[in-house]
């Protein structure tokens, strides 16, 4: 990987974490994630779990859906999705069945993390895509935004 | 499980198998799914990937993210998901994350099923939830839907 490379997925997370705090602020767990096009393209989304109540709404879903109508169909082909956290099984699949080129992670994820942690989702040679995966881009930052968020639930006696 | 309770999950699976033959017409993959209520609430939903360009578009979660918006809470207990082809890790992920009781699934897929074949995502001890499965629900019909869609697109020359 080149090193303009490096910094577009450094420049791209530090939208994710944008992102991220705007979640917390909006009462969600802090995830950002944004889809980069092959054109320059860069659509964010956050966690909206809570201010949507939709279980599917995840940062990185938010992200792709909107990034699938820019983009006109649903093969994203080309396309790099970059998020604070490691993706769960359900988002990490869901970047599988979007043909996703790239995924550009913060921190792992030691509850659902499914790209690494506890399981391999992305890079499962018996699925029918894989992706180029990088790890630990800013993953202080992204670490330190969910450790800030819970410990100022755990201070208001929210589980 | 009483018999009361078998016969609801068949009633269900047909109109999921209902779903699927509506979206083989729309030029989807023939996948359908129901989302089951606590107070008998049924919501409807087929494959729409093609049809809405949605990568993230799949009858689980087209069917899951109405019926969160009917529940008015993402925390989707007492729900269960009724689908005619095993779900693979995205729709799988989703109905964890979404805390749904029970799924009921149709035939296995063997090259993307996240239940039993490939990964078991639904009921994995190291995830915070697990959902009580029956698989093989009209097994036959919903396989018959999938192999006829897939042999007709041969006969037209699609992949």
């Amino acid at each position: 990987m080149s090193l303009t490379d490096r910094l577009t997925d450094r420049d791209a997370m530090l939208h994710a974490l944008a992102a991220a705090d705007a979640a917390a602020l909006a009462g969600d767990v802090p995830v950002g994630a944004v889809m980069v096009g092959p054109a320059g393209e860069l659509v964010v989304g956050r966690n909206l779990r809570e201010a949507e109540q939709d279980p599917t709404a995840h940062a990185e879903l938010v992200a792709l859906r909107e990034a699938a109508k820019l983009n006109g169909h649903w093969r994203m082909s080309g396309w790099t999705c970059v998020v604070t956290l490691e993706p769960c099984p359900m988002c990490a699949g869901a970047l599988v069945n979007a043909r996703v080129d790239r995924l550009v992670y913060g921190c792992r994820d030691p509850k659902a993390g499914a790209v690494h942690t506890l399981f391999t989702i992305a890079t499962d040679t018996r699925l029918n895509h894989r992706l180029e995966v990088v790890e630990g881009v800013e993953a202080e930052a992204c670490a330190q935004r969910l450790k800030d968020f819970f410990a100022a639930r755990r201070r208001e006696g929210k589980k």
